[in-house]
């Protein structure tokens, strides 16, 4: 990737490699003997996952709200991120005095099984090899993502969570925490997500795949143990995904036709228009925090999520008489997870009796919206906290 | 790639190297005399474009038909394809009683300007280093594309064209010639195109290009020199790109979610779904046939292509006077080249004065529908030709 300063980057690895094994988040972990049984039938233990807390839990246990990261979120929710210095990736969401008020909520957020920040993954040593487990690592599913963060919860002497809350893949967790222990959650908020990975999702994920598996430093997925990385693959995986959280009419408003530098083209194939350079910055500094295979991984889980295939094809049936309260959030410019695949989640909790309400935000912003400053987000999740908290008791 | 049968390959890419030198198409070639002056500044010369015709042109010069072919397209609208031995990829809409009848007008498409299939591009031989081109190729834009097919037009004795038509970045040549020739275009049918590539399109193509680049075998583009390809990247830009010529209504409906074999997932990184093992084979089929410069220089010319930014950024002023009858075509489910890129263009040409037609089909096939069995395509198509015919005397 021309822009990449390679020697920053292999730094910034360096420190995330650490992170994967040692990180600095506190971690809970689990012996063999409290292995994770997954649903592709692989036992995995010992295991851990790497989360971080903010605010405090009450005495009652009652105020706990679990937030749900996305494909290439963490645990780093409103925190100084430890590899990027980067503030946390939903600071406008969550602190003290925010929509999900630190001041109030005792609020938990995991790193992902198959992720790369200190839960184990594909990147996490192998202690049966000494090596990294790459891609003898299982395959991961939204639900064994869900069973983890529940073996986590319990660790923490929390029965039932007053909130689970996720945007995109974090959505996916919500819905799959509701259908699976419906007494533990008494509100979730599913935010710009689905029920279900699309055909043109999946499409758009396994593209990103085979660029990460067609980088010869990819080397079968055991790059770690050769002291390489496909860092080029990753970053055209990168690119790809990145147009797709945003919508046309924030790339046009964003950058339009504007080219790089002066007004004349240059006739190359240099990042002659101001998008094409946004988007190779997106991918180069990606590379730097992220491992390939946890990509792969965590993309796989998402393509394998269909919640209602659970429950004999109907989405209704997973939610069958649940009393968790509900409020689902899409965006009008969000074409990866259009307000369709949130009306469905509407209608098959109506159908399951469900306490259901449901808002669709006009914003011109895409896809990635639910980690913007939306005010009309940050209403609705106030709002609809405030009510829960009432009928809570907190 | 998995599924590559990397021989058979082999043995197609050995046919279209031949075609790119020796094409079986007839050939206009121009000498370093007659050399094309480009946009980007370079005069090119010796070159050739290669092209085919069907039908017979009249005795008056009145009744040729030009075809502008797409992104990867070639000239073989209507004939079996030299390297593939598929059927021209056009035969919908260009032959005998179809609705460009070859039994009534004189059809002509050309490669182009840049294109792998026997007019001169990035794997053509440099006279002056008898090596290829490669990167030093010059950059090729829409207007160059459209200066060539003039000379050939000049070539071959005709003054005025009775249509241009073409989809895609094929309409973008149409809107080119009806541009910069309106008195050599009686009528004009831009299908499923825009006057000016969106910054959403260029990010697109930006991340194809960087796929190929990323493909250590790319070597700067001097490849053919090494005897290699870079294969796994140029696949991944086609299997990228193919998502985007397609509607989410039409993947859903090929391939939904169903599984390759079998009910059962397989919790692995194989081709799992229908839509996995679908654009894989859309990836290795395409690299047996295009040339990866090519795909570079092609994607390029469609990013600079604006046609508003050469007339003082007025659509209006580019088509001003003009007496070219226009039939404007979109599909409802296109994304690429949506319909108000054409609305955009009929604005214009309201504006402009001149004779428009518009018709927006309905559809949930995508982008492609320009090139498949749409009835109410061909309804339209046969509709302006024989109105365009009779006010031509044809």
């Amino acid at each position: 990737m021309s822009g990449t300063t390679s020697r920053d980057t292999a730094d910034l690895w360096k420190a995330a490699l650490v992170e994967i094994e040692r990180p600095s988040s506190p971690v809970a972990r689990f012996s063999a003997a409290e292995s994770l049984a997954m649903d592709g039938g692989a036992s995995l233990g010992p295991w851990q996952l790497a989360y971080q807390t903010y605010g405090t839990l009450n005495a009652d246990r009652t105020n706990a709200v679990l937030i749900c990261h996305a494909l290439t979120g963490d645990q780093h929710v409103a925190n100084v991120h430890p590899v990027t210095g980067k503030r946390g990736w939903w600071e406008t969401m969550v602190g003290p005095g925010r929509p999900i008020d630190t001041d109030r909520y005792f609020v938990i957020c995991a790193n992902v099984i198959g992720g790369c920040l200190g839960s184990t993954g594909p990147a996490s040593t192998d202690p049966s090899t000494g090596r990294a487990y790459g891609l003898s690592f299982p395959v991961v599913t939204i639900r064994d993502m869900v069973r983890a963060q529940a073996a986590l919860v319990d660790r923490l002497g929390i029965d039932t969570l007053f909130c689970v809350a996720g945007g995109s893949m974090g959505g996916m967790q919500v819905l799959q925490w509701a259908a699976l222990y419906p007494d533990r959650v008494f509100s979730a908020m599913p935010i710009a997500t689905a029920a279900k990975h699309s055909a043109q999702n999946i499409a758009f994920h396994e593209v990103g795949r085979q660029a990460v598996m067609a980088d010869p430093d990819w080397r079968g997925g055991r790059y770690i143990d050769a002291g390489v990385r496909p860092t080029k693959g990753l970053a055209v995986a990168r690119m790809g995904a990145h147009i797709t959280y945003l919508s046309e009419a924030a790339l046009h408003r964003k950058f339009g036709r504007e080219l790089q530098a002066g007004h004349a083209p240059s006739f190359s194939f240099d990042a002659e228009f101001q998008v094409e350079s946004y988007l190779r910055y997106q991918g180069v500094s990606f590379v730097e925090r992220f491992d390939a295979n946890s990509y792969l991984y965590v993309t796989r889980a998402m393509d394998y999520f269909d919640l209602a295939a659970d429950y004999g094809g109907s989405l209704a049936a997973a939610f069958k008489g649940t009393k968790t309260r509900f409020c689902v959030v899409s965006f009008t410019s969000d074409w990866l997870f259009p307000t369709a695949d949130s009306r469905a989640i509407v209608h098959a909790l109506n159908a399951g009796g469900g306490p259901v309400s449901f808002v669709e935000i006009e914003t011109d912003k895409g896809h990635d919206a639910f980690l913007l400053d939306i005010p009309e987000l940050f209403a609705t999740t106030r709002g609809f906290l405030d009510a829960a908290a009432r009928a809570r008791g907190i």
